[in-house]
């Protein structure tokens, strides 16, 4: 335990259990669950998951906000933040659970997962035409950290891989578009569209018909599929429902949802064609990220500025 | 269509069906798809899946065998062959549907599957502990073209990969072993093991009781997984059951069987923890293949050695 002059951690969570993290921090600095008072003067650093709104913006003494995972539009679901630096987490961790997800889902709707698992229940030996991955194209919307890995992870695979992103983010071996001029060409091209946004004011419910109705129509797979890994509030799940029905749609995997949990009276949760997981996609592992971030309040306190800042304007 | 005198292919299939191969060969060659008479002088090369026992020894003027697809077990199932070259096929697309099915597979174990459909029945949103792949050991048997095509993709997605064959096969990046005094520490290091390994005498039944006992029982996963996509009569399906019924083995994914199609009264069909597929894992595609085996027959004529010939003593 070292002194409350150093300055206490703040660890705000809802919805996430803080046990594991509190053990861990606490092994090196002071750490709290609450405000001893709203103005508590003792607390220097926050470490937070959906903490409740306006609570930050009392601290007197606060000098920066770490978000524990990788998306950051839950510290500004606060509109009342103060004006200090906010980090979000970058680990290879958590990366690589995001790649395996995207691949796994991409895979399993490749290689037709759900037709093998219908006719297994009715002891049904068929095998349909199966494309090969050099022939199907997986456009990843959001070319970050996670979108990038994703990409390279799947283009050595075999898959054609597309990409598209607010602002120009070229890479090597993938076709990128970007802005609202690209959105069309991207989508027209793609067969597996894979959702890896950030959450914001310009991407929310960006995932509707008109999006779906865009994707490649005639592909290899019979049909375009949507996986979304990114944040359940950048798809519109009345419209992925319609595009299922009337065929827009193939499948989808979906991690993420509007609400979370995602509500029992979902129709979500029983259609055949979607496959649904409880936003485990690429969970904060409070093994691997605490020491991350106890590295950068050392850096902030050595004067330096901290890793993965968060830009207040575009709100990632 | 060539004149006969430079000798006709016998097509022989059984349980595939021939008329695309048909039409593609009859383009360049004159193709028969069985002999005018026993001792047909026309036929001077065999492309062949599974083909009547005894026929080809007749046949004078033979000068090559073609297995159309990557095993050969089917070929050397006739023990009346003539003393000829022995050439099985070798393809980019059958290597690539192959690492295909071998991601997808280990993917959908190492990430859960079985569990997370089983929740989404009963609307359950709960996040079972999930390893991150570089905790997770996958076991490749047989390091032949496509177990090492796909040892390089589970490297590349992050898991630890071993690697198991009859004769010492390194590899940058997998822990390798070999023979029989190689098995052992090769199955105690492996969570999911990934069986490729060719059909002979040697390999009949390997994967039984005794191979599965073997495995880590106390990995990361929670109990070991078998993946088989080499031949069904690796297997003793008896045992595998016997093994998901006691514990020893937590799921498997099989594409082949020791008796295809698989039976309807097989217990496979419906066990909870078992992922049939119809030997799809990497079917030979006429479109892919048949200009291969041309330039194999061009080859041939110009004078030059066959490529990817068999070794008959080994019988792979």
């Amino acid at each position: 335990m070292t002194e409350t002059g150093e300055g206490r951690i703040l660890l705000s969570m809802t919805g996430m259990n803080p046990r594991r993290w509190f053990d861990l921090l606490s092994k090196h600095r002071e750490v709290v669950l609450e405000p001893d008072r709203a103005d508590d003067p003792t607390i220097r650093y926050a470490m937070v998951w959906k903490h409740p709104r306006g609570v930050l913006a009392r601290l007197p003494n606060l000098q920066a906000i770490f978000s524990v995972g990788a998306g950051v539009d839950h510290v500004f679901a606060d509109s009342r933040l103060p004006d200090i630096p906010i980090a979000r987490v970058v680990a290879q961790n958590l990366t690589q659970h995001m790649v395996e997800y995207v691949v796994w889902r991409v895979m399993d709707h490749h290689r037709q997962g759900a037709i093998y698992r219908a006719q297994q229940q009715r002891r049904v030996w068929h095998e349909p035409a199966q494309p090969v991955s050099s022939d199907v194209a997986v456009g990843i919307m959001g070319l970050g950290q996670l979108g990038r890995a994703a990409a390279s992870q799947l283009l050595s695979i075999g898959f054609k891989v597309n990409g598209w992103s607010r602002n120009d983010r070229p890479m090597e071996g993938v076709a990128t578009w970007h802005g609202k001029e690209g959105l069309t060409p991207f989508l027209n091209a793609t067969d597996i569209l894979v959702v890896l946004l950030p959450l914001t004011p310009a991407t929310e419910a960006i995932i509707d018909l008109s999006i779906l109705k865009r994707l490649r129509p005639d592909g290899p797979l019979g049909g375009p599929v949507l996986v979304n890994a990114g944040r359940g509030r950048l798809q519109k799940e009345s419209d992925i429902l319609a595009a299922l029905e009337d065929g827009t749609l193939k499948e989808a995997s979906l991690d993420v949802f509007e609400t979370e949990p995602l509500p029992k009276t979902s129709p979500l949760w029983k259609h055949p064609s979607v496959f649904v997981t409880p936003h485990a996609a690429a969970t904060s592992d409070p093994e691997h990220l605490v020491p991350l971030l106890l590295e950068q309040i050392e850096r902030h306190e050595r004067g330096e500025p901290l890793d993965n800042l968060v830009d207040r304007q575009s709100g990632y």
